[in-house]
């Protein structure tokens, strides 16, 4: 049989806001891969990974997640590229990693889009703050342990005095905490959280490249979590998963069909870029 | 062009803990269609939604959300019946509404099938947490309203002395609250909210039934929210989204090309019971 999916036919003039999901090509949702395929232009950056921008054509791909010389497009020449591609007509596809709309400025340009009178649509994705956890074997909320997951940003300074997170709050919440951009400045906030009161026998975890071919995971409690991401070496692009939920992994990784074998292929795509938020 | 996959090809005697993401056929992942398409068995409840369950095959699905008098299966019995299907040799998905690792039991489902010895993958899907609030025009995360977000269960009673939410803390951690199952108790929680220092101006939006035909939204602040529900008419399922961010429909809405005509086609299968966690 076939689940009959009639939508994805891009519309001249629009603008497709795009989540890539995690970057196994199979958890792009059926919606975004029809518009890859027939928009017009995409516009992309690194972070949907070589599995998915290695198919897609050239021709009529953008990359604005690099510039000549190392740095990246800003966000308001992405914003004005947008506008102008739809006004000539073009279907357009904005693609990026994960769900647009989580830590990924779908939300700005959402609201550029309708400032200039270019409709658009929003197509949901399969977010990496879910995803990387689920496929090393560990449930963002659980029954028994966590009836909260928050993700936050770990790109700030966490002894910045006007912080934008509270970690105190998040450390006394008791949910699962998911940080995003937070591989280099995991020491900062693991002692932020226990200066919060967190207990530091905490069972935490950080998922590197989640569903991607060189998928990484190191294991850890908040007090030992630093060391483990060093012995591993792990690397952004990655999350930090911490809670009780953390320890789950342990008792059902034997039987988790989802971990392939580690660095089973090379990335032939240039790095994604480090820890930063995006442009 | 075609984007390449070659993976969702079911394996004998392995569960498939799929999620269906919100409703829409579209934002099924390529890897859930395939599944869906040609696994032996699939075990659903109603969550999924009537476009997507409307598809599957009535031979080979068992609906684990109800039972002859009304009440649903207990958990226990549909992680026995996962095992016995995997023993005899068959390719089983478990088919969950949204991410099955998000407030859908897929932490527990995945532990017995560890326990039991049976292999099992995670597909990871799209959260309605993310898209409800996504289609109807909101960023649940935005660089200049909300550094974090937050995703709690409205199911308990906030009143409760041991209430696993903690509805203090998430009054001044100041990022994005998502409320899942939290329809009938809305008027108890903006409460709470308030009683815990939150702004009663603060914005916040109801959307239920996310990316479905009859996706429903309601919009106000704290204060004025619960009458919107009642105005509208909101039913589960539906999220609540609180924060500033819930503010960015209206300035965008006129250009978002998600928003359906309402009540364009009407659901054939059973109602999606109340507010209540699954089984
Ligand atoms: C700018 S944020 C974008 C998040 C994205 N919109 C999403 O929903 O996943 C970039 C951060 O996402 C996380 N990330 C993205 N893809 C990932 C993956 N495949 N595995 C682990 N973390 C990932 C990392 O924390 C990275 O620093
Ligand atoms: C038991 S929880 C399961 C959540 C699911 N696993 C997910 O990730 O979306 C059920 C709740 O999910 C939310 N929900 C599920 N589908 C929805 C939709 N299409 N629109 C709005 N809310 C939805 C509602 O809050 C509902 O009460």
């Amino acid at each position: 049989m076939e689940i009959e999916y009639h939508g994805g036919e891009p519309e001249p003039g629009t603008v497709y806001l795009v989540g890539s999901g995690p970057g196994d090509p199979g958890l792009l949702t059926v919606k975004a891969k029809r518009l890859l395929e027939r928009a017009d232009v995409v516009l992309h950056d690194k972070l949907p990974g070589p599995e998915i921008l290695g198919d897609l054509p050239d021709e009529r791909c953008i990359d604005v997640g690099k510039r000549a010389h190392g740095d990246r497009t800003p966000q308001s020449e992405i914003n004005e590229r947008l506008v102008e591609l739809a006004d000539e007509g073009k279907s357009v596809v904005r693609l990026k990693g994960g769900d647009s709309f989580v830590f990924g400025r779908g939300g700005e340009e959402a609201e550029y889009l309708a400032e200039h009178g270019v409709p658009f649509e929003v197509v949901p994705a399969v977010t990496s703050a879910v995803a990387a956890p689920a496929v090393a074997g560990i449930p963002v909320t659980h029954r028994d342990h966590a009836s909260s997951v928050s993700f936050v940003t770990g790109h700030e300074d966490p002894t910045k005095e006007d912080s934008a997170v509270d970690w105190d709050a998040l450390a006394t919440a008791g949910g699962t905490i998911v940080v995003l951009m937070g591989v280099t400045r995991l020491p900062q906030y693991v002692t932020a959280l226990q200066e919060g009161g967190m207990d530091p026998e905490t069972p935490a975890a950080l998922v590197e490249r989640g569903t991607w071919q060189e998928q990484r995971v190191a294991t850890g409690t908040l007090e030992t979590i630093v060391d483990a991401r060093d012995e591993v070496g792990i690397e952004p692009p990655a999350v930090t998963v911490i809670g009780d939920v953390a320890a789950s992994r342990e008792s059902v990784v034997e039987f988790l069909e989802n971990e392939r074998e580690p660095g089973r292929a090379e990335s032939e795509t240039d790095a994604v870029p480090a820890d930063v938020p995006d442009s």
